[in-house]
């Protein structure tokens, strides 16, 4: 069996983290591994496969031998390593923003598109975490009936802001009486002006503003969902929203089908769809749920729910763990898929 | 001036404490007040207007005298007293949800359908938290641009289910490495078969399920606002999310008008909306948020954005406390507005 030299770019950071653990837990074919980081975590220790390994201050050199860079330490960070990772003939998968909207860069979710794979020239996207699960719901339906239009509301968790977001959430969170003044430095966007609590709160930005109005997140949803299902036709709105959840994002779509379908077909085509799991009962109050979720690498979609008004209209409630099909899992998913398609 | 007798039947609950302060705060002309409760909080008490009232067990003859009675303390006593002190010459301001869909029953958020209050035959029905919002935030929208349609996505606070939720989500905040395990007896709801944390979660469920999928909660939304904006044709959709937040519900609203409208224009709207406050400087991170509306009056509007594909479609932010303008402010301005209308 062929074996392959990987590095993981941000190997300290909460996505790094859980990207090692994919590898390990899918036994992924490695031969030899890398983790890099800034200079600031150099020097830590960290455990894979039973040997320990030092992470190293990352440098263009780094990537000499890597057949594939997990990368995941910042856009910044993507945009000045991922070219070098490339000119040494590594194959970058990017879990950052900087390249995803890049007409030469496949964004891949290897259940929706595995076969933009083949047009890469050396880097890949991942997607945003709180598109990939909704495209890993949606896809088969857009397969299935045609879709028009999507309105999404997202409950995201404050894990997307990294380990520093979910201690800020957790010294909140004991001072329940003092909420409203509780010290804030994390959220909603670390280098923003003003913060606010998370704990008890509900923060309706993610990342900064762009001019339109809209959040990059939100932006990010829109312009993601129409690259990964190849439509710019799609109509599709975003509102991004952050909750005092640790980990494991939750949306309520609505979305509008070109043709008829019944809530039974659309519970059907989840049971089929991979890497999605129906968890729909409402008599036994079986719905998906952000604490539950957290930890596991399914799409949990349920509330499936014809709209009164409009027959061809579903709304649905779409939760994952957004560090892990939302981020690692994905990126080493595309590996894989890489290796499953001979591409690499 | 006339003063008026006046009996709170659920006085110790979350939202009868809250109608007591409310009659404080706006200086209504009380003549003598009477506060009622089951006999399990009865002998419990209360202070109002700098004197000290004891708690009276509620029963029919409770009523003799009285000439408004605010009722908060549960359908299923709503559905037993409300008639009986209707029979005594009282006009009933119910906040549960007993009498809001019937025929005969006026049901009423005063800036948005005041005129129906002269319909009443008794019983007046204030309508659920989470739809008095909305409508306050709309209903300018539709009476300027015209309205086809709602998809509302809400994020709702615990204090709707009662103080012993708050207590739960309290006693769960303070062992956050123990969440997911939780004892859990209150949410989603306390008379269900099964029973989730809130803490660190998003549990898509409020109130029981009904037949089609939908919840309680989310019916009432839908047929609530049809009701107070006299509108049977426009389509609403909801779906009802409990949230670990105290108290302020949110909701992700997507709007669809009838005519063409800017986003100044919407802002503008809200500005001039009775009740309404516009927060809305995305540049400065300015948006309503419950933590901070949380023990305020107003409905807080903010991230108003045109939608990308649908020039005609909308999407708001909106917060309020649902203990306030959700529930005890509004029945006060019922009662206030029956007053102004010379219907008491």
């Amino acid at each position: 069996m062929k074996t392959y030299n990987v590095a993981i770019m941000g190997a300290t950071g909460a996505v790094g983290q859980q990207m090692k653990d994919q590898l390990e837990k899918r036994k992924f074919p490695v031969k030899d591994i890398v983790f890099l980081s800034s200079s600031r975590s150099a020097g830590k220790e960290i455990r894979f496969n039973g040997k320990t390994f030092t992470v190293q201050e990352a440098k263009p050199e780094s990537f000499e031998g890597i057949d594939i860079a997990l990368f995941s330490a910042g856009g910044s960070v993507s945009e000045k390593f991922a070219p070098e990772a490339v000119k040494r003939g590594a194959i970058v998968i990017d879990n950052t923003s900087a390249f995803r909207m890049d007409k030469e860069v496949p964004l891949v979710v290897p259940e929706v598109n595995k076969s933009d794979l083949s047009l890469h020239k050396g880097i890949i996207a991942n997607p945003n975490c709180s598109t990939i699960q909704m495209v890993c719901a949606l896809q088969p339906l857009k397969e299935q009936f045609g879709m028009t239009k999507i309105v999404v509301s997202t409950y995201q968790a404050v894990s997307g802001a990294g380990i520093d977001a979910i201690n800020e959430l957790k010294a909140q969170s004991a001072d329940f009486d003092n909420a409203k003044t509780a010290d804030a430095n994390m959220l909603p966007v670390k280098s923003a002006a003003r913060h606010y609590p998370i704990a008890f709160n509900a923060i309706p930005q993610i990342d900064q503003f762009t001019d339109n109005g809209y959040t990059f997140e939100e932006m990010k949803m829109i312009n993601e969902t129409k690259k990964i299902m190849h439509d710019d036709s799609l109509a599709v709105a975003a509102t991004c929203v952050r909750l005092p959840v640790v980990t494991g994002h939750s949306e309520s779509v609505y979305v509008e089908l070109k043709g008829a379908a019944t809530v039974e077909q659309i519970k059907q085509a989840m049971v089929d769809a991979p890497g999605v799991e129906l968890m729909d009962d409402p008599s036994n109050q079986v719905y998906p749920m952000p604490l539950m979720a957290a930890g596991l690498d399914e799409v949990f979609v349920g509330r499936i729910r014809q709209d009164l008004d409009n027959p061809n209209g579903f709304h649905l409630w779409v939760v994952s763990d957004n560090l892990v099909k939302g981020a690692a899992l994905n990126s080493v998913q595309i590996a894989e898929a890489l290796i499953d398609e001979n591409i690499i």
